[in-house]
């Protein structure tokens, strides 16, 4: 992705470094931030400086092959043990993102493939560099299948960010869309806010603000509306993880606005690499859904007129809220999934087809 | 309503003065605003100062009043053309809500009824008053009516804040609520976010602390979740106009809730008084919606950590936003209309009944 004119990917590996665009401080601060080691790597995935599917499944393979790569160890049978502790670690910075075990899983099998530890930490960048290399690459074909279905004068509602922030590059559902305008279609966007964190307004939109792609913010209130009034004629988000039989786990709301599009008769489409995919969920209800803080719904976070990074209380000191970070869609709300095999339909038969 | 133990209206008059609870303050502090002219009121509740369909009909009342005892003429025709000014000058603070025409039109009628302006001035608070005890009195039987609806244990969803801050006393959602609390049913409360401007967790939920109704506040894009889960099994809200055929604009993000009642099977009311009815208009599609700026969008507003009141910057410098305040919400999303006649079905039929 671009970013203040600079080809950017949202994590990668330097050395003995995880390093990854510093996300909380976004659209405000562009920042780099370096993690030393597995732990760090696990609290940046938890405390949501790297957040989307695809980039956690990407954070979680560096972080493994950095903890091969500071094993001091000599034994395989000490390094299995010690993976054994870091996938354990990394497995649970975040409940609900499929991506998160496809990417620990990729890199254990390979990794754990060599004869000797020497040739582990030989193997070790290179093997996860090949997971966010395919991730990427999944990503822009998501793009060039997605865009076949954006016509010129499309609006297009997007909710949470689903964009190159949240992959290695590109972006699930804003791959189409960059395709879409980098192809010369003329596109406008509207960007759900996305409260409780706001990735809609914070991300989103830097994303489409540094491409210089036409979009609003709105409320997530006003999707509805603008769906009612026939100003939007096609919605596109990613995925945290699918099940077997097409049911959707994404940021809360999707499942709001998936209804709504359904009851507006305008296309939903769910953008997705294959390792968001989860056959052992056969439906929906199998997904975890992750209870987040409290505290995310309370305040507000952003920067104040002299250029503090601050959270404001927005609610009385007494009130509680209730915080699920995501919600399920149903398949039969979803037009197709757009994936880097081409846009099949949500059902358990399409789905299984596309690991045959 | 009770505020820190005290017995309170939204707004009320006392001497020349108009005086009202300083909303944007809550929920952090609670203080009272004095208005000294019907420009003053005017610029209160076009900045929401006040808000809430039934409370600006009766500010709008009180600023006649107030334009009236400071009228410094002595002939009747020279009152209705300044009165023809003031009314212009109010109708136009806000284009949604209906009882702000409601509000004007009671107090002209019966204080142009006068055959001197001195008797018009003597007049003039007790017809603003009356409108105002009257408004807080269909309130009340709001509440006693849609009490009936509300069972032990039920979970509650409300949109926006239609609490007795949004009217001069009671409520029109909240109404029914506070009633079945007080009558010894255990409820729980959930309270809609209510972004751009948060009426659901700044005023929602400091009725719902101020009167120890257990509840939570949740992010708008939430209320799905729950209801897709049962965990809400009745929504009531308020409306800031309803046609004749009873499609109902409120705010923003009703519709979307209102569609997923309905997709839910959870029942979906709107509590009004009559003077929120706009038999003028025929259907929701000729309620004008009002755009508000989109820095409320763009922008968060709330409490920092040291107490200072602060607006923070959610969104990139560069990225605009849209900003409709209400939408509408077709009839047939709607289970029922609450008002201070009865439960009646949001049909052109029983609507045009309750005026016979």
């Amino acid at each position: 992705m671009i970013i203040q004119g600079k080809d950017y990917r949202t994590v990668w590996m330097e050395g003995n470094l995880v390093k990854m665009i510093n996300q909380p401080l976004l659209p405000h601060k562009f920042g780099i931030i370096e993690l030393k080691d597995y732990n760090e790597v696990h609290d940046a995935i938890k405390t949501m400086v790297v957040r989307g599917a695809p980039a956690i499944g990407a954070t979680a393979a560096y972080g493994i092959a950095q903890a091969v790569l500071q094993f001091k160890g000599s034994l395989m049978s000490e390094l299995e043990a010690y993976l054994a502790e870091v996938n354990e670690k990394l497995s649970q910075a975040r409940p609900t993102a499929q991506d998160l075990f496809d990417g620990i899983n990729y890199v254990n099998k390979k990794i754990m493939n060599s004869d000797t530890v020497s040739e582990a930490k030989d193997r070790a960048a290179t093997v996860a560099k090949d997971y966010a290399d395919r991730s990427a690459d999944a990503c822009k074909k998501i793009g060039e299948y997605g865009n076949e279905l954006i016509n010129e004068n499309d609006r297009i509602l997007t909710h949470c960010n689903a964009g190159a922030l949240a992959t290695v590059d590109y972006g699930t559902a804003l791959s189409p869309i960059r395709m879409a305008h980098y192809s010369g279609k003329r596109i406008f966007v509207f960007a759900d806010e996305t409260r409780p964190r706001s990735q809609g307004s914070r991300l989103t939109a830097f994303e489409l603000v540094e491409e210089n792609i036409p979009h609003a913010i709105i409320a997530d209130n006003a999707a509805g509306y603008y769906m009612r009034k026939k100003e939007i004629n096609i919605c596109i988000v990613g995925a945290d993880r699918v099940a077997a039989n097409g049911d959707v786990a994404n940021k809360i709301g999707t499942y709001e606005k998936a209804v709504l599009a359904h009851e507006n008769n305008i296309p939903f489409y769910v953008a997705i690499p294959l390792s968001t995919i989860d056959l052992n969920s056969e439906t929906g209800e199998d997904i975890p859904i992750e209870e987040r803080d409290e505290e995310e719904v309370l305040y507000s976070y952003g920067w104040t007129r002299s250029g503090n990074f601050e959270r404001i209380r927005t609610s009385p000191e007494k009130s509680r809220a209730k915080n699920p970070a995501f919600d399920v869609t149903p398949a039969r709300y979803i037009t197709g999934l757009i994936t880097p095999n081409g846009i099949i339909m949500a059902n358990k038969e399409e789905i299984a087809g596309l690991f045959e």
